[in-house]
């Protein structure tokens, strides 16, 4: 199983201290050691920096470490390989370009005789279950608003039931963006905290670090940070239930009505 | 006007020696300061590292310089903005997937008035000529070879005439690849040398700094080097004519007939 670390922010934020602990389970404080990956985007554009090799072991993941890029939307993944051999193309997050915007995707999870036909546009490169789930999404969303971006209320509604077929076939947790909307979905294991005023400090559970945001940030920043599991040990983080798919904006988030 | 790097090789291979001479280009020793950017394929899969600072004062770029990522396909590119504004999603190389395979475009020259009607699956997400020029590029291999990749012969006819179309717009050199095929186009200025045994010393023209490839080579290595003009000044590098469209496969570079 992988690992996933997701964060939305109402301001362009860096994530070093989350991705300190996150890294660190990427061959140090856990066995996710079969490569990683990080998206960053900044407006249109799309930074994504993939690795085969263990994240405690990346040059890459070590100038991500330290190198504090800003961005609204940020989705990393640590990979411990089950289906798919540990190779470039299988490390997540994946990318894709849709309606003239790059969407990423990173899940955590097996979905066992998961075999949907090569049909419709996107295509996998390498041999990942998640590749196939996200390529279907994508197939999904495109041939059913072909006209362009639909409202959000539209894409969420096709997507969550996208999702659920998707999610019979195994475990499902995933984080999908397009840069301007980030979606997570819960379907063993994902939980997520709020940061604003007042802010304070935070705790690594993975590594002896802390950090206190308050000098950091000013009072009007949001930022939302979503892991499958917690990252802090002096935070409340809320656990998100099995089946429930949310939109992230601004560090806020929301849930539609299951038929809207 | 940008300025463009690529190798194409029959082992995997770093390209450090000459992107330290490329990305002087890039704010040192020439004007190309508007952000950079560099693809490796590995098999099938692609990194792809951009940023919009320049090369010379990139974090990423010196990770680049320093970190011998061993690749048989790499792209690079060194930005002056002319139609785009300075921005993430404006760096070149652009990615997309085709057939079950990344693609990946870089570009050299201006364009003007070249506004395609946006038809097609692929959309370009910022807003340079480059970008739509590929995207035209892989709408029209898409269209014309629905089923999949066709032999590198009809695939090569399609893109010369596609090619054609649009140089006609302006100056259109370009680098692009599946990381199977590396084609590279001369619309003014283009050259390339295959460096092979017996190997010997090179030397930048952009940085004092010399390689003696013999220590570093085998027998049978073959690496294949194109660039908008020479990098380094005691070899004989080979110019494209204007209008050639060359094929590299293995380091050794191939022409088709026009209509074959």
């Amino acid at each position: 199983m992988c690992q996933l670390l997701g964060m939305n922010c109402n301001v362009p934020t860096d994530i070093c201290f989350s991705f300190e602990g996150f890294a660190a389970r990427g061959g140090k404080t856990d066995e996710h050691q079969d490569g990683w990956g990080i998206a960053f985007f900044e407006g249109a554009g799309c930074r994504v920096f993939l690795d085969e090799k263990p994240a405690i072991a990346s040059p890459i993941a070590e100038l991500v470490r330290h190198y504090p890029i800003k961005s609204k939307h940020v989705i990393a993944h640590i990979r411990k390989a089950t289906f798919g051999k540990v190779a470039l193309e299988n490390c997540h997050p994946f990318q894709r370009e849709l309606w003239g915007r790059y969407w990423v995707f990173a899940h955590n999870g097996d979905l066992p005789n998961f075999e949907p036909a090569r049909q419709g546009f996107y295509v996998p490169v390498g041999q990942t279950d998640s590749e196939r789930a996200f390529c279907l999404i994508l197939n999904t969303l495109r041939q059913t608003f072909p006209q362009g971006k639909p409202t959000l209320e539209q894409l969420y509604v096709v997507l969550q039931a996208v999702t659920q077929d998707i999610a019979h076939y195994g475990t499902f947790n995933y984080l999908l963006s397009d840069g301007e909307s980030f979606f997570a979905h819960c379907s063993t294991k994902l939980c997520y905290i709020v940061r604003q005023a007042p802010f304070a400090a935070a705790h690594l559970i993975d590594e002896e670090v802390t950090v206190d945001f308050q000098e950091l940030t000013t009072p009007l920043d949001r930022v939302a940070v979503i892991a499958t599991t917690p990252l802090t040990d002096n935070e409340a983080w809320t656990a998100l239930q099995p089946g429930e798919l949310l939109v992230f904006q601004d560090g806020l988030s929301r849930r539609f009505a299951q038929h809207c």
